[in-house]
């Protein structure tokens, strides 16, 4: 197309790719706000239509007029492991397998003493130092509690590191997706590796649930957790996930006994049996607003294949590399450019990276910052097109040419995940 | 009143109280549905007005507008320690020592861990043998990864067991009301008690905070745990809540180390440093549609002193007293008659106390049923007026004299608490 401006060229190709996608454009199943560019479904997905319809029922209906009979008429008992089984159908598990409830942090603290419980003379847990620091803090917190050791191994060496350390090794514990680079880590090759020597895997979903293939049973995963409000947009706060695979369960032994993942729960038994199956991995009175949010949000996923949502997905991250190679060549992209290699997102390094996504936002382009110098554009690919990625990389541009990024009301920082 | 009957007399006295009790009547701060009397509050609380209107808000524009920033514009990050605080002030708690997340049962956990590295040298943990079990679960599993014992003593027995456990006491730790039979311990006592040796005491307030005056810091009470969705009208699965005195901030030391515990959090630190105050038992994000679904029910305390809410609390059950006196003297009550030692709560033991409580269901007085034969019935003292207790003890007079609770149908049974 020579004689054509990059925009011009951009455009045409942003309209054949939305064509070619159109069966997965869902951008109908949700409320977005008009003049944003939602580019932070890593930090916290969108609202779906339907939820807010939900919970009012949640509230008004179930709580409000049907009061504690909704424990049972509306089957609030059986939240956690109904919307365990439909997180589960996104990330390749089989029912009975995932529990909803807690967040990933505490979920992985049963995770890690579990893991240690059930490989008894194994004395480390193998896990990245650039890990999202929660899980840092908590698997540190969970081996002290166990009596284990933790070792810090970036996710490329895992497999050679757990080889060397053998039978002594209890868990590797590793996130699918980078948190800042937006890399996705080979899952099959350190399961492989870590069941070679007799260990388990944990693997934190946090940044790929919903929008690639897990395939958890395919792979044969151990135990698993993340989070309902990413990619899954289960609303702020939206309690999480933990997955164990059924040839662990009756081995499963967690230390947050509490009463909902007893045996039998309304015996009011002084001792602590734990259920059968995943719900032994339950623990308190579940969130239930943020539980039954997100179960309607998880609606649209209805019909959807996560095939399809990852072809989606992978061509809206390649569209937007390719937006940027056209108009920022000299942008140092901090993401993976190979498919195989690449989550739902695409981060940048830039030395203002705080300020460019604050001059975006200012543009109604939302992504966010993450230290030192991260810029992160997540792509829930539900409901963007590349239409959209276009805009983006165009308001980059813009913000770029105007050096609006270096703008003084941009040198403190504040950011959330 | 001689040769006016029972319900006449009663029903002069019920319009007398109510008429006493007038300023304390905070019924139009509910949506109660019509023609249920509801006497499960210790349960589930009834649904303030306004909390419906809250969540929306949330939803549609604090999520679904405002997306990711409102973290800063509607200040998500600060609700736990905002909601603490409203609720610090119904417990006695003054700012900065009670934050809400969480439940109740890991907030347990971090309670009984801390209180173990608080207490090096001293090996046990006191509790109730007839706990909340999952009090009792957590607790043992706690005291187990913290390598002290648990050992059991009725709250009544409790001073004189501390003393002789001298400084092998680490913690005593206790409900504040008990669960089944609504009588209110001496948490004076107990805690001068536990003083006195140089261990620390924590309070489980989940059937106490919003209906009575716990005053946690005129009684220099170390630590307490409590749920959101009873009494404080939360709505189901409500975040919990955990207060830490302010001289034991500095020391409390929990293991669910999660980013939101952080004293950086956004600087996304290897490592683990605990902020100053009560957010160190903060641990991942927390669930903010029921978070702030709770702060906008405690607007019905708005206004309203606990010193009056505990007189009109107890003016209602100690009316139910007097009606079962009447109309059904031979019940066997398994509450204490002397006001300082009831919650607000009412418990009848009886062989057929689950088909009780579902012929009274049938007739739309709502309590519960509690293993083995309690027949609980719980008073929000906002919501319910003298007129609606003498409605529950007509309808279950009528019940008995119907043989109601007999049939059947009630021969199975099901419950939640």
């Amino acid at each position: 197309m020579t004689g054509v401006t990059p925009t011009t060229r951009l455009r045409i190709r942003a309209e054949a790719l939305d064509g070619a996608h159109a069966a997965t454009d869902l951008r109908d199943r949700f409320v977005l706000p008009s003049g944003v560019t939602y580019l932070d479904g890593n930090s916290l997905g969108a609202l779906p239509v339907g939820v807010s319809e939900a919970v009012t029922d949640v509230v008004r209906r179930q709580w409000g007029t049907d009061l504690i009979a909704s424990w049972n008429t509306a089957d609030w008992w059986g939240a956690p492991t109904r919307v365990g089984d439909r997180i589960g159908a996104l990330i390749g598990a089989s029912a009975g397998q995932v529990v909803c409830g807690d967040s990933t942090t505490i979920n992985l603290y049963k995770t890690v003493v579990a893991a240690a419980r059930m490989r008894p003379g194994a004395g480390v847990v193998l896990t990245d130092p650039d890990s999202f620091p929660t899980d840092r803090y908590v698997t540190e917190a969970a081996a002290a509690d166990a009596g284990i050791e933790v070792e810090y191994c970036p996710p490329d060496h895992a497999p050679a590191r757990i080889a060397e350390l053998g039978t002594n090794l209890a868990l590797a514990a590793y996130s699918s997706v980078d948190y800042r680079t937006g890399e996705l880590w080979d899952l099959p090759a350190i399961t492989v590796a870590a069941h070679e020597v007799g260990a388990l895997v944990c693997w934190d979903l946090c940044h790929s649930a919903g929008v690639l293939e897990v395939d958890l049973d395919a792979h044969e995963v151990d135990l698993a957790v993340g989070c309902g409000y990413k990619y899954l947009n289960g609303g702020p706060g939206a309690p999480a996930f933990l997955y164990v695979a059924r040839r662990h369960l009756a081995d499963f032994d967690q230390p947050l006994q509490g009463w909902n993942g007893h045996a039998t729960p309304f015996a009011m038994s002084p001792d602590y049996t734990p259920a059968q199956g995943i719900s032994r991995a339950r623990v308190g009175t579940p969130p239930l607003l943020g539980m039954l949010a997100l179960e309607a949000a998880l609606a649209a996923y209805d019909g959807v294949s996560m095939a399809h949502v990852r072809a989606r997905s992978l061509s809206l991250t390649a569209f937007f590399l390719e937006c940027l190679a056209d108009l920022e060549p000299d942008l140092v992209v901090a993401t993976p450019r190979s498919e195989a290699h690449r989550g739902s997102q695409v981060s940048l390094r830039h030395p203002e990276a705080f300020g460019l996504v604050q001059a975006l936002i200012a543009r109604g382009v939302v992504g966010d910052f993450r230290e030192p110098d991260i810029a992160r554009f997540g792509f829930g690919p539900l409901y963007l097109t590349h239409a959209d990625v276009l805009r983006a990389a165009e308001e980059l541009h813009a913000v770029l040419a105007g050096n609006e990024h270096l703008r003084p009301e941009y040198s403190t920082r504040a950011a959330v995940t």
